[in-house]
Formats: C-alpha cells, sequence, structure tokens
C-alpha cells in the first residue's frame, strides 16, 4: 500500500478528510477586478458575528468597505502591510475597542475572527487576505473609517477573486509548513 | 414563502449554506469519559501545523497530553478558567515564544490556530474548549509541561465529547450574538 497515492476520501470514518477545509485554506494577495456578490459578504459577516469572544464580549464590530476610493486609500495608508488591499474589490476592517491594558486578549480574539473570515473565504470560493495595521498607521484608518474614539483597527481582511498567479502555490507540497515531528510534543516538552 | 421554515440547503448557490460549520461552533466546557481516537488527534495536530501565522514563522509547538494526571494538574493549576480541562481526556496545549515586545502579534497567531481547533473539533463531531492561562499561572504549567526557558503557553484547547448538558445551547437561537445591524458599518462608522 502505498499511503502518498491513496485516493482522497470523505468518508465519515475518515478523520482527516473531514478537515480538508481548514487544511487547504490559504492567504490570497492579488484578486482579480470581479466584484463580490452582496450574499457572499453577507455570508461573511454571519460567520464574523458568531464567532466566539472572550466572556462572549464581542468586542468588535466590521465595516465593510467596498468603495474602491476608500479602499485605495486604505492600501496606500500602511504599507507595504496594505499592499493587498490595492486590488480587494472588497474589505472588512475589524475594530476593536482601544485598551492597551487588554491589548493581548483583544489580539487573541482579533485573531480568531481574522482566521474565521480566512476560512469562510475558502468555502466560498473567494479569496481572502489579512493586512496588518501597524500601530503607526492605525491614525490614518481611524481617519479614513470615521472610527469614533476609543476604537481601533489591528487587521483588514481583503476579500476578492484570486489571480491566476495567487492561485498557484508558490512552494513545493509539504514544503510550506514544518513537519509535525518539529512541532508537536508529546505529554512533556521533552517526550 | 416562510424563510424560517426554509429547508437548510448545501447548493452552491446558498452562501450561507456553505459556512454552515462555522456558524456552528461552539466552545464546550464538560465532557464525558469517552477517549477521543488517534486519528481525531492526528486530523487536530494538522490544522494546527497548517495555521498560517505572521510572515509565515510558525511560531508554535504543541504539547499533547492524554495523561490523566497530567491534565489534572494543569486544570488544577489555572482555575476558574481551566476548570474546562477537569473532565477532558485530552488537550492541546498551544506554546509559543515568550516575546514581551511581541506579545500583541503572538496573541494574535494564537487566536488564529485556537480558532482553527475549535472548528476542526465541531467537523470531526468532538466538541473543543479553551482555558486561557493567566500570567500568574504560566509558571505552574510550564513546569507540569517541561517548557524550556524562552516558551510560554497562553492557551490550552480541551478536547473530548460532549456530555448531554454541553450540548444544550444555553441561549435561545439569535440571542447568543448581537444583531449584524448593531455590529457592521458600510463605508464608514456612520454609515
Amino acid at each position: 500500500m502505498n499511503a502518498d497515492k491513496a485516493p482522497p476520501s470523505t468518508a465519515a470514518s475518515d478523520p482527516r478528510g473531514r478537515v480538508r477545509p481548514l487544511l487547504r485554506t490559504r492567504q490570497v494577495r492579488e484578486f482579480t477586478d470581479e466584484p463580490i456578490q452582496d450574499d457572499v459578504i453577507d455570508a461573511m459577516l454571519e460567520v464574523a458575528r458568531w464567532s466566539g469572544s472572550s466572556r462572549n464580549e464581542q468586542p468588535w464590530r466590521f465595516v465593510v468597505i467596498r468603495d474602491a476610493a476608500t479602499i485605495a486609500r486604505l492600501a496606500a495608508a500602511g504599507m507595504p502591510q496594505t499592499r493587498l488591499l490595492h486590488t480587494a474589490p472588497a474589505a472588512i476592517a475589524i475594530v476593536l475597542p482601544d485598551e492597551p491594558d487588554r491589548a493581548v486578549s483583544r489580539a487573541f480574539d482579533d485573531g480568531r475572527v481574522a482566521e474565521r473570515l480566512l476560512i469562510a473565504a475558502g468555502m466560498l470560493d473567494i479569496a481572502a487576505g489579512i493586512a496588518w495595521i501597524r500601530g503607526d498607521v492605525r491614525p490614518a484608518i481611524r481617519e479614513a473609517l470615521g472610527l469614533p474614539d476609543g476604537w481601533l483597527v489591528r487587521t483588514i481582511v481583503g476579500l476578492g477573486h484570486p489571480t491566476a498567479a495567487a492561485r498557484t502555490p508558490k512552494s513545493a507540497p509539504g514544503e510550506a509548513r514544518r513537519p509535525l515531528e518539529e512541532l508537536v510534543h508529546r505529554e512533556r516538552w521533552s517526550g
């Protein structure tokens, strides 16, 4: 038996097959000019809404941006991290309370919802990429989005349809991640 | 037409149906004593391995814990946040570099991988809950897991099969999350 050549299975008895949508989550940073349909945006927002958060506080708000001039302004403000927004026909800014003493906990929740949006994009046959907003860029982003005091944006998720180049994996299968034996310990670090 | 009574659809034209696995992600905090199969743990670890991270640094390591005495020690160390570990037959500790000047970025990556593990648990018909390890508890956790200097655990994901009580939603449908109109702005905050 050659496990490498086994056909993909989605049977209930095949755990790896069941989590396949999570194994193929990829970030995309270059999009075509094809727009995103309204019902796809709505599904993304439902996924965002149902994200879990510390004590179910749901600290986030979301700004959906489809206006090309606003997206261009966001893209220009935070280079190079915001480069992917240049070609995105839509974006979702994740807005969180600006509380320095809870920054780590808020960043954890930010990561949870951002990851859900990436996974949802894959399920919806669109693509997404995370633009990280550096601290020095946040005032310009706040201004562009009209945020009130006390809120900040650390993450903007760009959405679109991937270009052919963006669809092409940049590394050979198996090379994009460390092997499990390098990442995993059993029972104890030394184990 | 009564939209409330429409049967669920998974057609490609139904975006909300396609993201359904993400809408039903739930945390569970009480598990039966049924163990988790090895191939299910392996699938969880593949999901963890394929998580995205800042600059693909893959900063994490994972400690898989199935020894009841070790899990009991972790559960006792961080009460009340670690209570859910008391009944978990397995757990995955997310280990990250202890870099105070990158704590926010690392917490974002921590949230991304933790959320993926919750979603994977749902796809695998098991259940998971996130135990947050407070700063004052981390030395005890490091000791229990034999972590070397320079690493910390902020999150332990407990895994198991949910009890009947844990399966029962604690709130009526639609009440567990804020409505979209409270969370979403269009184009600008004021929009």
